[in-house]
């Protein structure tokens, strides 16, 4: 049978109109907001198979595609029919929570979306695809300077950004608030305060302890099916639930969420390294999970999705590294890995725990351990602060890169590829995105220490049964959708907002013992 | 990195408004096509990924956003804007013969669109939606009682829209319209009896003379990664590019364009019979070939799509059956096939083509060899036309069936699922579908010999060299896109309309000899 091309593309499964009764504003909204998902989650659906599918020649009709879909949900997003069903619901609140909170968020992404001028949106699209191209090569030759210009310009469209969208302090507020409802600067920068000194003093003491650890005490060949074997039995023991989901390999790993049944995990995989594509197993399905776990009924509505990237990154972390770097899992799983891949059946659960566990100072966040991670983030936000408060030239960010670097890592990168160019995201106008990985950690070790208070739930993790942990995030987390802001949220699930002793703990006793 | 579920959903990549200047109404006409293809690409892709990549629980989901897509299609075909660049196009033609053609097909479809009211197309869906649950059970149970009053209801339906639509002599005409513009009935009948009596004789002949070739001479253990390859790279040498498409695998294969570089075939694989999947993926590949060589300038509008269903079968059936059931191409890839498959090293070119064109009476039209296949199509043509006409009753299909099939075949289907219940096509509301599928064949046959009149492309194709031929087929056949009729186009390629001699004469010589 043959499908489609012959024009007009004939779509046969004719949309049935609706029938017509009365509704309130807020119903009206809350279809509007629906509307917007199914554009939304076609979009993402489109970039995912660009991601893992698309032919590389048609590239540039894809994009096409994702433009006119992008078009057409801003189109929505800032209608009149939007307007009107918004102001006519805010007048007409009827004291549900759930719908105040909706009618809040609607509020907050309708003016989001309306404050900025068109003419900004645009030099910000340009600006942000001249910033990829230009610090794609700047990494490559390892030259700042190439993508200084673009840097300044990218500062310049965020503080613009910031001006229009309103903040209370800092421009950081701002951008900070697209990633985090309801934080503040000042809040995020006196938690990274308190746990610089001693997430620094930890660090080193795991880069120290973990000489006595061979480098190469797992290197071995681990066939890429049988990693894939592996995976998907631990992400199945997991709770990730896979007649709603999958996993596919990619370059760069990533979840996404084509819709209420349809999230999709990706890895890569390294031959030599099978913890690698499990890690990122584990965390991929910890974001997974959270979307799994979202109430379904509200599906597109704020009541029905993820509230921040650091409550996100709270899962993925939760589950890559509380739970599977721990040991009552690989006792329970280190047996099942050994009869795949035979080199592990000669290590004690000791000597794999070290090398699951090694700490070791790197250029790189995106190769750094668990001990060592959150300083690369706490130098990144301190830098991205001051660049917007332009306390910080653009032409000085190699400099203070450096040395800021050498302050807590004790020796200075090679070169800026291996420093201040590493990372796409500020590239791509990413501004204010960095503090959520960190505040990702320190909410997962809160949230795992305050579910594991419960007993039944602590000696479950110890027998490596993680249903009644998955149970508690389902219910303390991921039912509240967002209808809290992260930190009410946080409140709400552990009693207080993020306290970084929670984490540091953790560090302390993961790596000094 | 962590994609969307944030609500809402948020587009990063901003639609840059084009800039306004002075365009004609054709123009306007053409970019509102053009957009109307975004979406339907955009339909095909999610399609696509549903067939071969969506995790079960998100079906549900996924019929939503087509849903949403189909509507806003059909919104946008038929929108007050489209039907104001329509007329104002049409009271400004310039003479142009690709923009004419494009405005009949323009026209055509816009009236094709709008002639329907809502309350027939809501009853088609539904009925279509019932109708294929019925025939689902009835298929199961062989029982023709259980799908007989949906086919009532859906050629009921059926009238009703050729009537709307209208039409010169019967319902068919209008219905046949859909797959075939400018086809007349009463010619495809014609067709069909100048074939008939010689098809039927040929077929039985060919069945005859296969008696010597053993059912089970190529049975043998294939695996399907081995499979995978000797496929992908005879598609290569076809000429499909894999740089603008791909191959993947499904319960039931088809062929699939979701932009101008971007063809997708799918396949299935029998563990025991590497010819299964070969010849889908050639079949397929046809497809392909056709929409790889549509004119990439003029994607979205009629000029550059295909023209007919019976031209898009007889690209896939030239490739599948004159290329690759032919002797000089398995001169070429029998050795090929024989390294990937050590069983077909005892066998001889002339024993293996024996095997690859043995031809057998089946009940079933899918599992139908190229010499009796025409045979099930000139039946379901007869049958569906008198029920239209209502000369056949709905009750008196299965014996009318059976004894058509004695007729043609010599003996009786054993029940109704091998008989009049196989075919899912008239259950989804598909009447006048299935004679497109042999006038493919006769086209195929007939461009065959046209284009290796030219004694270079004869002699290319003997030595299994086909990029001569495709390059005939994409100048006189891909490169018109729908700016002539199909039987124009025929005309124009090969000096006649469609003239079933060829194809008979191709039967002879491939199963007489």
């Amino acid at each position: 049978m043959y499908y489609n091309s012959l024009w007009p593309f004939a779509l046969r499964e004719e949309l049935r109109p609706a029938k017509r009764y009365a509704v309130s504003a807020y119903q009206s909204l809350c279809k509007l907001a629906r509307e917007q998902a199914l554009i939304g989650t076609t979009a993402s659906a489109l970039s995912w198979d660009q991601e893992t599918q698309l032919p590389p020649a048609a590239v540039p009709y894809r994009a096409q595609q994702l433009a006119y879909l992008a078009g057409k949900s801003h189109e929505l997003a800032t209608s009149e029919q939007w307007q009107a069903a918004l102001e006519s619901a805010e007048g007409d609140l009827n004291g549900d929570p759930v719908q105040s909170a909706n009618l809040r968020e609607f509020r907050h992404h309708f003016d989001r979306a309306t404050k900025l001028p068109t003419e900004l949106v645009e030099r910000a699209t340009e600006t942000s695809s001249r910033g990829k191209a230009a610090w794609s090569m700047a990494r490559e030759k390892s030259e700042f300077s190439i993508f200084a210009p673009a840097l300044t310009d990218l500062l310049e469209i965020a503080r613009e950004k910031a001006a229009l969208w309103g903040y209370q302090e800092e421009p950081y507020d701002a951008l900070l608030g697209e990633y985090e409802r309801g934080a503040s600067t000042a809040e995020v920068a006196a938690l990274f305060d308190r746990f610089r000194e001693t997430g620094a003093e930890l660090a080193q003491q795991a880069v120290e302890n973990s000489k006595a650890v061979p480098a190469d005490l797992l290197d071995a060949d681990y066939p890429i099916e049988d990693q894939k074997t592996l995976n998907r039995e631990i992400a199945e023991s997991l709770g990730f639930d896979f007649k709603a989901g999958r996993i596919d390999t990619v370059a760069h790993p990533f979840c996404t969420h084509l819709g209420p049944r349809d999230t999709r995990l990706t890895t890569r995989y390294l031959e030599r390294d099978f913890l690698s594509s499990l890690f990122g197993v584990m965390h991929e399905a910890g974001h997974g999970l959270y979307d799994q776990g979202l109430p379904e009924a509200e599906h597109g509505l704020p009541s029905g999705s993820a509230v921040s990237l650091g409550i996100h990154e709270s899962q993925s972390r939760l589950w890559e590294n509380h739970v599977g770097r721990a040991r009552p899992f690989w006792e329970k799983w280190l047996p099942r890995a050994a009869e795949i891949f035979p080199n592990l059946r000669t290590l004690s659960l000791d000597d794999f725990l070290g090398g699951v566990n090694r700490a070791e100072y790197s250029c790189i966040r995106v190769e750094a351990d668990e001990a060592t991670y959150d300083l690369h983030i706490l130098m990144r936000f301190s830098l991205e602060r001051r660049l917007l408060n332009r306390e910080l030239e653009v032409a000085d960010v190699p400099e203070a890169w450096d040395s800021e670097f050498e302050s807590l890592f004790g020796f200075r990168p090679p070169d800026d590829a291996h420093g201040c160019l590493q990372d796409i995201h500020w590239s791509m106008g990413g501004l204010g995105y960095f503090s959520t990985y960190s505040i990702g950690n320190l909410n997962a070790a809160q949230l795992y220490a305050k579910a594991t208070e419960d007993e039944a739930i602590a000696s479950a993790c110890e027998q490596a049964n993680y249903a009644p942990i998955l149970q508690w995030m389902q219910e303390h987390v991921h039912a509240a959708g967002s209808t809290l802001f992260p930190q009410e949220l946080m409140e709400s699930a552990t009693g207080e907002r993020t306290n970084p002793e929670y984490y540091l703990s953790h560090l302390r006793r993961r790596f000094v013992g």
